[in-house]
């Protein structure tokens, strides 16, 4: 007998995820995931798009955290559209968690869903959660070599933002050699560089995002 | 018939890791085990304690990765024992992986052995190296809150290193809010604050390595 445990893990998270994508499409949201190294800035990009874009489109979150509620108790202040997962110990968010989580959301008003991915850049990788855009947060001051140590991240993503770009002043960081590894690995994939303190190369954000909503529309 | 296989495959992770530690006790090496985020530092750390300590002591390094040799060609320049275990993939380090990089050290000769483990802080928490110290590597720009949204990393360490102080001035990182979460989760372990820029704080991590080595001997 063929031991294949993996593999129809992997087959029943991607049926799941088809389910969710099905879902999304029906109600017509757009579903960003997001993914980055701890401290990368996920929640603090999402409020700071919410307090510019949060009065002209309806935004919704769902916050993947091993533990603790912290980042949702930040976000809540902004929208009631939050939902905390706490995966126990689990380093991603897989499909099913999301399909529980969207049944406490009302999908038909929401224009944009978020999705902090648990902060890691290795596990939530094979995890397709149904959303229509993945996406890899880096920032500044984890250095410019996170394309060469975290390979498959930026090989699977749809969009590249690189935040903290208010330190670059303080920094080694080469933006040459951060661009000319992603795209190395992903010549497709736009990389946006801004700060969230800043809100410098916040305007290339929020076309992508508006871009995006309208596709989904 | 009962399925355990997790059970198992920790038991025989923490049998290999009995066998590293007896292995270093012998040879009078101190290991320690190096936990972190992407970026926080973890290869300038090693960098700079070299260059500072190298004279005085023999220093090896493992470093993982999930690909690249990336880290261990900076630390090349530094010492020539240094071995790379990429994991393809896996996100945290094994016992296993370390019984087999270190037939390709010199232990006799080192007093202090660094592992790099894979950047990380939810993976590498359950598996013991065999190592005689673990230390968590957080940084200023991570923000104040990992301890909280990670907490298991810094239940289960016996040290913690705090990099990027020269960040401080840049950064709204709560120092209080940071030591008492870590106070509250681990009230044992000592909380060294750093910069691997301006070498701030060196003088006790030095302090604490020599310590390290001088009850390994």
């Amino acid at each position: 007998m063929k031991i294949d445990v993996i593999e129809n893990v992997m087959q029943y998270n991607k049926d799941e995820a088809e389910l969710n994508r099905k879902k999304f499409n029906e109600n017509k949201v757009s579903v960003v995931n997001i993914l980055s190294a701890p401290g990368a800035g996920k929640t603090t990009l999402i409020i700071e798009t919410m307090k510019k874009l949060g009065s002209s489109i309806n935004i919704g979150v769902i916050e993947g955290d091993i533990s603790s509620t912290h980042d949702s108790e930040k976000i809540k202040e902004y929208t009631g559209n939050v939902v905390q997962i706490n995966t126990g110990g689990t380093c991603h968010l897989n499909a099913s968690m999301i399909a529980e989580a969207i049944k406490k959301l009302p999908l038909k008003e929401l224009d944009l869903l978020f999705i902090e991915n648990v902060g890691n850049l290795i596990c939530p990788v094979g995890f397709d959660l149904g959303e229509k855009a993945r996406m890899v947060l880096s920032s500044v001051s984890e250095g410019d070599d996170k394309p060469v140590k975290y390979p498959k991240a930026f090989v699977k993503t749809d969009l590249v933002v690189l935040n903290k770009t208010d330190m670059l002043k303080y920094s080694d960081f080469n933006m040459d050699f951060f661009n000319s590894k992603v795209k190395e690995l992903n010549p497709a994939t736009e990389i946006i560089a801004l700060s969230c303190k800043t809100h410098d190369g916040f305007k290339r954000w929020e076309e992508w995002i508006f871009s995006m909503i309208k596709n989904s529309k």
